[in-house]
């Protein structure tokens, strides 16, 4: 899969590369034919190697790391920057890097630009967005919705782990009419990872391991990013139950997915629908009707597995996807956009099976 | 809590004692003070001691294990025989050992004796009930609801995990008349001993860890038991949307289940109907309103967490329930209908505190 | 057993109620007939309930937690402390408790009175000893080892779980002149309990599960422990090789300790000191010659399980222990000592068999 | 890196697609540029599609697996046929392959073609070699050790996961005359996936997760290609003392080995003797000395970390290796190795980088 008209090698750089979206970045980056890992930052382990921060890249040879503060944006000349900060630290960092170096495209892992209506934003995040002129400008960077967008962007929003888990399947049927979307219950499943690196007593392995639980019940953030895409999809406000839980794995979001066919629509019809949708996609698979997805079989990929089955309860169906949130759920979906944007074809880097077991 | 006019102690079976509820079962069994563990039956390991399939109990004297077909019911003379054999294999056993030993009294950790109605069981287990007499006779033994019943009981059906799990938070809703019958959607994790313990490819470590997947999708069989017991409760027919998850834990299952208040009920309301109707069980537990369990925190022990928040969904709830598949779920469940049918204490043997972490 | 001249119930203390150690006191005591849990504290949770700090104790009732600087000794007239506080921290609050309450007697989970030798304290642990005077009175805590002046002591340092799990099989075949003592190696896996409560990046569960590793290899601090216990019991000077593993589990430590008999002594000479040994101890069992344990089998319980078996290489053996780091390396021999110290049957509390699975 | 005179895709067979290394076979095929899969064998899920035995696969086209009775050697043309059978089975399946296509290179993933003595083979497998004859054509297929006789050879015989993690870093020292052969001890830690799919009770998630446990203490049968592959290289006879242990994870085997340094050899010395010895290689990476390698930081990848760090006692080190049992340890070992037979560039297809968390 070559890429003729382009520079072989594009200049990218990973901001906050000691956490695990980072890392995944550069686990990705390290074999994307086209990119050279330019820069990495990560403020509090600045001047250290990465193979100090992550030792499984003990054998490569990686910029040292340095703090976001000491970066000369104009000097680097980035032709794409990966930002993996923590949500809230991100507006002010974008907008000064693209005021700096205006030639520089974004792809932004947080929250920051996800959430088109800076209101939302302000209520869900308790702060107000600290740019919203760029806000304007910035394209939410699910794929396999918005490909053409995308393409054009300069500062790409790349969608949350549960969203884009629940949106891949909800969308199209969204979209088709084939759903009420008053009933929409998700039940997620997420693997430890989701919670970041940051040191937390409710993170710590014996707290976690053997037992499961839910978190956020009524009120998590990413219901903001659900509303905003569900209500674009359906043509009308959409309000879904959403209950995430944490349990035991390190990679993996699963979720189940109740809804009710719209005036006779079957689960074979809402079968029908996705997997017509997704015929062409080379990251989204569309299982057997009455197969459900296993998490584990996405593990390390950038697929996402989709099922349908038919409730017992007459007019209901079972939906279930499955990704992995580390990648399709963040840097794979990102290294995606990040080939939209810069030309390069659309799996480049992304071709890894799924390691199972 | 002294048991003044009972024997002080009674001889009690346990058939199938190499699996995990049989197992659990001598663990309970083994400091009851009034237990005296007779006769432990494993027809495939039998002239085995129980410490070469269970190390655990190597410091333990106990009975060699032997088979059912060895053993003499007249001659052995229990007081009371838990059954802990695979479904479908359990009728004839009871029947046999009833009819020959009409005193011994019963506890069936199987399906066998679940369902009232035989007609059920022989559609979902697939073939003829074999002991229909005995069936009319079985009490149903989730003593939170049948208490009464159960201490007058010869042979009772210890409930299903799932459908325990599910009954103890929903049984009080629905005969409170405060939630919805038609819109109950139960999300079920459950950990791997409720898989059991025979040797199949889909349960080893590196087919289960790391992952998580929904089974038995639209057609589980303990539908047929939250059908007949939610049915009794809401005093007409209930049909529920029931999926069942494993996950890579040993024990416990989690319950999320997404519910509508009635006529204006507010989670509120249906939080103080639990908070009311478990105030004085001692093996239920009702978290304060907006708090949800977690499974690590009953593990090992006989309790049931449950804790109610509000949705964002007007009129909506999220129900969830923990609890320990092999106690609460099984064995612990057991040995409380053998303290009510024996007359002892009802947390007699179940004091232990959960293993966390 | 009764325990006919002592006080019904003692009044116990637990200072460090918020980490594992001090759970596990919680648990064991709160089932124990002759404590009364008077006091528990735990300083940057103080003014908390014991259930929002650990969940499982919601059904309970337990004193509020208090802060060490607010508790007044005197008043609360403890007949026991038990001390699980931060190693470097303990010295100073015990001796402090002992001034103004000397009647009441601890016993210390931490390694501040282990070393007999004050300067190797200081060498290990970087600082003078903070009580170097009550370091003369400390007694060593190994029940099966010093039961008699354990049970005279006002002050016991409860030994460390590395160092437990390898003196209960090593000590009498050093005692007994079995095996050479230049030639022992332990190499030690430990499940994250071990660890400890705080917040630490390592100990997060995203980069403990799916692996292993060794650490402290060549410089761990229960090195000093072991030579102090093992020079005593060899009447020589030794210095063993250990080297520690963390391993996602939460609970269990497994030694693999590799041995030389001396002067023709056999593996099967070596197990049958072990068995003689230990033939009348309720918390150690030596399997049959030849089997080896799994630390599994003895999951939350009291109990410590010993193997030997032969090694191809002539003259050499390999024996393996394990015990639950949390209860037999913890707060179940703090509570053992306890029992002694109190004049309550050595097993009161402790009978609760492993949770396997 | 492309392979000029080669044919652009070799037919590619892959014997025992069924089981964890054929799986892993086939993940790394599928990425491999010069690999065309023709041939699956799965002799009891023949006429399956390989989609219904491993879900991961499910995007992807595939061969139907077929039994191996029914391919026609002659007629497939295989260019090289990887061997993923269970022992024992594998000599008449290469015997019956190579009789009738000769020019079909075979590498061979179980032991039955790893002991040059067939007298040792006999004695550790319990039944005579039924390929004598072919067993004196193949080569042990240890890159790094006899990479130009691998290069030049028509079957190889895979070395096993336990004895690769073991010789990597211990015969370079052994060739070098710098430690003592007679002090050895090997303890190693395995992932479940080194047992095997195959369904055993003592393989289930319940029975494995949350312990560790040793097994064939003193008499695994992976010590005779121990003893075979460190007598070659001391040019002496060499007997470890080994002890494999199995833990919760999927894939890792971690060995900590205890040496002694010859001569006045210290622990820095043995590190640079390894560090020289693998200064070229691409799948061996030894750490900084002091720096002890975790299995998390390998997975997935074919990489091999090794660590050196000094023991206490004077004179003594510990050496600590990582592998992936399925890559470095059987499946992409045996990639190398085909790269090695037909001429590719030998990272070809094995550059994937580790996958953590």
């Amino acid at each position: 899969m070559p890429s003729s008209a382009k520079p072989a090698k594009a200049k990218i750089g990973v901001l906050g590369a000691s956490g695990y979206t980072g890392s995944e970045l550069v686990r990705l980056l390290l074999r994307h034919p086209h990119a050279e890992l330019a820069l990495l930052t990560a403020d509090r382990r600045a001047g250290q190697e990465m193979r100090t921060v992550f030792p499984q890249f003990s054998p490569f040879q990686l910029p040292t790391l340095v703090s976001i503060e000491d970066t000369d944006w104009k000097k680097v000349k980035l032709d794409l920057a990966f930002c993996a900060l923590p949500h809230a630290t991100t507006q002010k960092v974008i907008a000064d890097l693209l005021e700096k170096a205006p030639k520089t495209k974004v792809v932004d892992l947080s929250a920051d630009f996800r959430l088109a209506d800076t209101a939302a934003y302000a209520k869900w995040y308790g702060h107000e967005h600290h740019a919203p002129k760029l806000q304007r400008e910035a394209v939410y960077g699910l794929v396999e919705v918005y490909r053409e967008k995308i393409k054009k962007a300069r500062l790409v929003a790349n969608p949350g782990c549960y969203t884009s888990c629940a949106q891949l399947p909800i969308t199209p049927l969204l979209k088709a009419k084939s759903i009420d979307p008053d009933e929409i219950v998700i039940d997620a499943k997420s693997g430890m990872t989701g919670a970041g690196r940051s040191a937390k007593e409710e993170m710590l392995f014996s707290e976690v391991s053997e037992g499961i639980h839910a978190y956020g019940v009524g009120h998590h953030r990413h219901m903001a990013e659900l509303d905003q895409e569900f209500s674009l999809a359906a043509g009308r406000k959409v309000v879904v139950t959403f209950t995430p839980h944490l349990m035991p794995m390190n990679r993996g979001i699963l979720s189940t997915i109740y809804v009710r066919g719209t005036r006779g629509k079957s689960p074979e019809d809402l079968h029908a629908v996705l997997f017509k949708f997704y015929a062409k996609e080379p990251f989204v698979h569309v299982l057997p009707f009455g197969q459900t997805p296993q998490t584990r079989h996405i593990r390390g990929s950038n697929m996402t597995f989709i099922g349908v089955a038919r409730d017992r309860v007459p007019g209901r169906a079972i939906v279930v996807s499955a990704l992995d949130n580390l990648v399709k759920g963040a840097s794979g979906q990102a290294v995606q956009n990040m080939n939209m944007m810069l030309g390069y074809p659309e799996t480049t880097g992304l071709e890894q099976v799924a390691l199972f077991p």
